[in-house]
């Protein structure tokens, strides 16, 4: 379903690279993407190196239609980087597709990212003024020309180099000749982790899930502020920039994005969401009958909830899997009961209950009130719905598309008015610190989303360009 | 992933009919289409009447990538029938897509089918030495011809006349110049539901998921024997063939097949599968601290299994859900570790644990071995196995893929046998009556799978055909 | 470009049909149709049959985008049969490609056509009336059916049979598992020609080109009611209905269709064009300074012109090579100026002469005057349009498309009139009488398109269908 | 066909470029690309600016393939560049496509480029040296990325600046925010003309043909060294550096590339190709019956052969049009064969003759041996072939693909061995003096694939490189 029925944040990439001592490194990138697809399903790229020559292809598409036989043939050599994004539709989408690849005075460079430089417009008019012709409109584009034009003897040089002038969330992964580079923002805003292969060779990326899936161990996080290093059975881990005094990891991560397969911070994404729903019923009890999950991403905290409630636990509402891209709108008869093309109901689990109803999050508020509907028709007597996140009231600027100020109805609806818009019985968020205590932290991550605290200032001087759009 | 780490049946084909009041019955059709998906993901089609003209649109491919805006523009009409397929790869894939459309003698007529004849390549000789020419190797296309050269007044007429030679599974759906029938075979292998559209007319499909995302109400079965003649509003519902004295459902439309969100038999497929859990849990018990389940189709046995044994239920594998189909041959490498591509374990969850693992069934047996593996690689202490269907040891022949005979790995060993083979700690199938129970019912139902008991002779006189493969 | 700077009747077909002695007879089939893409850019066509089992791929587009080495690879045997077909669009396009195949009571059946039957509507009724079902709403899928139910012992009985009840024009091939037929009109309508291949194998195609470019040898015409049974090195020619006592050529094959290094009729084409040209120049003589073909295909009418009346030939018209489909239409200011697209002029060869413009025939009337104006605007101080066909005033009912009877210029027009309307100083049409002495026969050609005398009467008996159009 | 059996250079590219005064130029940019094709099938592009913002489509594929109304839709605006071109394939063949666009610190920029620079290699490690990082492997990115890092306070001036630092052959078209700006090398190696069209904008194209197809007046070629600006109805003309002293025109344009209706020089191509023929009759006559063309190419030069020697015109070959790309290699036994699959002889206008056979010209001379074969076994009694430029012996640095040096037949073999390897009874090409005369120049041309006399030095500092091929 292109979009409607879905009211959750979009992560925008997830990114791989290994440098392995075989040479079915393509493959090897390909299995690691397609554990990463959840992270962004609107295009895919692989590039790899032999030691001198880098070979692309990237696509707009899902990674298992995109890289053929055909296509992964030709990317020979050990040592890959891959990235898997979502993008705003149209050609742009193709040409900001990633990795970059560039030759550049030291040899090929390759690069894919994921987060958001806060300045990149600033960055992007540096580039200009002193003469570069930029393709794209991506600050992946600007970090990959810096690097190209940075002073240094080795890559680590340079990317350390430049750290210091990026501001925002970056978890990059850079190829070159014969060496993958791996990189992660101060802040620690976006995940990035680094294992062994099973060959010998080495991994970094966005999640542990695509590590594990290629069977890495010796997994652990890539530090914020460090440089990865990685040459076959090589490593090296330098401190680039001091990480900084107070991280920022994003909360969203636990709440929504990760795989509940993958670890962060030490802690795993699955256990992370039981706890949050564990909080939420110590902290917003309800009486009920049956705790139902929004499938699939709050399965875990309505585990949490029912757990700590003592109200069983069951499925309530079904979601179609096949939820891939489709051109073709509703009619306008389906339009009004819009959230029936991705979830129907379960009546003989719903009927005469009261029903605890556990939601991830609210952003545009745009699916709650039909589902709260749909289990209302299947017989559900009461509607209590509780959300493992707190109130979403101001724009990411560090990497998840949230859409605009004015998109989040929370800034816009107290929380009786929200109540009455979905039509539920009661509505109630988990609050800042019982989410933190789900997390067994009182600091380190970034909730200005919830908040309006950035970690880093959003100003205009990061946005002086007067070059807007001249490409579409 | 392309079958290698998917040890289930086949299903393989879902159906629906719509004849409306509107002029949006193609979009309808797809919505309906799009909610069977997972009874076939190679192929779809829909034909489209208008009173005097049919057209067609039918491709390999999901669901949702074949019609395009600019595909369904020319599909207009009230009235009109579609199929999703599986099917095997290669051209004849293509020429076997459904629905099956013709010009007769009473105009256009097209038909799409969900089972198996098994006395096809008899009425596909009988077609041959009357004369005719047949393009494709389906008895999709042999029903299609009978109709077309049967004799009667009306189409209702010629397909009761028809109905006695076709001796094995059939839910049908047809589409002729103004008016959308249906019929399901005297045994009522497959299921087949009929409902009232929002905007009066009528819509009949595999599975009522698919009715209820269209907004149906009065949604019944269609009887074992019956016919189903819709025309806008008007609607008339034929016992064109008595029923079976005994009827023969198929079993594993509610162990498997079906969308758990569908009822059938007056049963709903979620409520069926959690008593099927509570069946095994009091049939084959286990000392076990957690209730873990094959995701997705386990979900609601293991919910069942956790409420009746008393151990808590909680996710312990996460499955990929891009399982769209790839191209790319995992590594060597990868291959031995071959369901780390679809399946991650949480190792919080099941570390030091003794882990009930709930899975709906063992038929070529290839990947339970490898799921026990992650469990313990995860820390499980103990695994033990719990199949919500007794051993599958014959083969299917109402239209169900369940491979070949020797495929099946039950018929091949004993439950001790394969306990080693999957390197389980114990191992447990449901039995019959345990199964029968689940479902409140002690006959009325197909289990030849598990008994070889076929309710139709399967014989050789079913299949005197000296044609076979003479088109490729 | 889209049809709409071309002024030409439209061939609708060609056949090509090989039993070799080798393995690579796809591959043969393949440049043998290539040599007959002139006849048919639409669509295209290769069934082979190794012996027991037939294969196929038909798809819309140009043979050479259809056939990659992918497409051909799974077409293995020694027999085959290719088509090449001009149609409408849309998606009957793909339904009525050809070969048509089907799996009959003696085993595969594939027929390709080239012709028109004109009682195909009754011989259709007949099959509906039968019982039959039809997928397509060609002619070739009623011979296809009829030779599939035809009683006799072996191909060629059923097709002698047969034959007597086609009315028409009809070349046909056909392709059983391990032999090829063709068959010819008894009128002789449209061409078809035989050779020994170099491997000994035996060929038939629409034009001896397409023989000449797979190094035949041995070249003849089949017979106008003959039968040619090809089976490797063993060939057969049976005289299955006898000739009609005046055959009935296309002329048309001569004046426009076939290519110029096709013989037909134990002419050359090249040779046939040069002469009517020089019969032109003989009847309508014209005062000029040059003399200047449409290409490509009045450039031998030209030389002939230009021969006789001792006229300096010369090129004045280069027409662009590029002439696949576009799908963009001209501007509007392109549109007044429409030829411009596909014809540039010569202004040095132009500019103060008086030029005789040499073209093939005028059918709708729409190029004629713009490529008047075109040498107008050169400088061509007159224009003298002479043309190397009769006027065209009836549409032709044996495989040519001219369009309805009222698209036809010179049924509406006088010569007169038409000068007036093309702007040329004069016209002049070819006699009937010329035309034939060009050939160097007195009859044996139908010139229906030219008198309205039909070799075979086009009464309505032929066309009582009811049925039309029930399948769009 | 696939190269085999083309024995001709290759020129790279075709550019248009057009600034109106209306709102269809994607249309009229596609209708000049489509009459430019000729110039390059392997890829094309155009990208349009609506005063502000720039947007592309290019591709891979014939201009009448890519550009449908979908991909021309978006490409709105007044000014447009077009490119058409002959690459190898591969991935490398998209990511070099043109135009190439990019943001500079002036708004937006593309470039489209007709040429070679024989110092690219030299630019291209300037630019690497300086910071830059290049996605592409052609002189294109690299004319593109100086100019974006240009100073000056207008692109005229920027361009201006540039252009003596560019060594080699460039017809270049370049588009900005609300202007097109096209440049021609001092020493004008390849064409380029600008018109008014009919709206009163202005267009430039490598050809005449093109800008005729496009309706356009006041057609003059733009001057070497010159710079063209264009803004709808206004234009300026620039002389940003002197012209050669003595100008270098390929001479190849002439014999060869260029459409025959188009004007270079002030003289049209086809007249020169006459008048070659004409040279060629008086320098090396022949006693012969006929005067056969290789066509298409040959045809006028045979013309005007036919004319001085008095021996008569006519076809002796055919040519089958349908030349796009096929996939598909000849079999072993039509490989010997090989010319088989594009011409067919005329034996009725061979047979017993004696022929003139006239072909453009002779480089790596795999087609001129089985074209002799082809006219004999035809029954041609002699052949005396006849070539329209002096032998190849050195291979082109300014943007024509001949080959490597060693390549070259006519640098291996004296004119005696040609003959016997050709198989012909005599082998003549014309002179250079004879060929200047056809032009009725002595000099301004560049004629160094047959002298060696490089205009420009063709030294090894201008590929002092040590980057080439990391990207692949």
């Amino acid at each position: 379903m292109h979009d409607y029925s879905d009211d959750s944040p979009r992560e925008e990439c997830g990114v791989i690279g290994l440098s392995s001592t075989g040479t079915q490194v393509a493959q090897q990138t390909f299995f690691g993407l397609f554990a990463l697809q959840h992270r962004g399903q609107e295009a895919a790229g692989i590039a790899v190196a032999d030691g001198s020559t880098a070979r692309i292809h990237k696509e707009v598409g899902l990674v298992g239609q995109i890289f053929t036989p055909e296509r992964l043939a030709p990317l020979v050599g050990s040592h890959a980087i891959g990235h898997t994004r979502y993008s705003t539709t149209g050609s742009s989408g193709a040409r900001n597709a990633q990795p970059f690849l560039v030759e550049t005075m030291y040899g090929p460079l390759a690069l894919a990212h994921n987060g958001n430089l806060v300045n990149a417009a600033y960055l992007r008019s540096e580039l200009l003024t002193r003469g570069f012709g930029l393709t794209a409109t991506s600050d992946t584009e600007v970090m990959t020309l810096m690097l190209a034009a940075a002073k240094g003897d080795t890559w680590e040089d340079r990317l350390a180099t430049l750290m210091p002038s990026w501001i925002g969330a970056y978890s990059l992964v850079i190829l070159v000749a014969d060496t993958v580079l791996a990189a992660r923002d101060p802040w620690g805003f976006r995940p990035l982790s680094v294992g062994r292969l099973p060959d010998g060779g080495h991994a970094v990326a966005s999640e542990t899930c695509a590590l594990r899936t290629l069977g890495c161990t010796d997994i652990e996080e890539v530090r914020p502020g460090e440089i990865v290093v990685m040459n076959g059975t090589d490593i090296r881990r330098i401190q680039a920039v001091p990480a900084a005094a107070t991280l920022s990891r994003c909360t969203f991560e636990f709440i929504y994005f990760s795989r509940p397969d993958s670890d962060w911070d030490s802690m795993n994404v699955h256990q992370v969401r039981q706890r949050l729903g564990e909080q939420l019923a110590i902290e917003h009890p309800a009486q009920a009958d049956v705790v139902v999950p929004v499938p699939d991403s709050s399965i875990p905290a309505a585990i949490g909830y029912a757990r700590v409630s003592g109200i069983p636990y069951n499925d309530g509402l079904i979601k179609n899997r096949y939820i891939g891209r489709t051109f073709i709108e509703p009619t306008q008869e389906m339009r009004t009961r819009r959230v029936a093309m991705k979830f129907n109901s379960l009546p003989e689990n719903l009927a005469g209950q009261r029903v605890v109803l556990i939601d991830d999050s609210l952003v545009r508020g745009t699916t709650a009130g039909p589902l709260v509907t749909l289990l209302r028709e299947a017989g559900a007597r009461e509607v209590h719905l509780r959300i493992t996140c707190p109130p979403i009231i101001n724009a990411c600027h560090f990497g998840v598309d949230m859409g605009h100020d004015n998109d989040l109805i929370a800034a816009r609806m107290t929380v009786d008015e929200l109540c009455r818009h979905v039509g539920a019985d009661s509505i109630a968020f988990i609050s800042i610190e019982a989410m933190m205590a789900a997390l067994g932290k009182t600091n380190g991550y970034c909730n200005a989303c919830f908040t309006g605290e950035y970690p880093v200032e959003i100003t205009r001087r990061h946005t002086k360009s007067q070059f807007d759009h001249v490409l579409a």
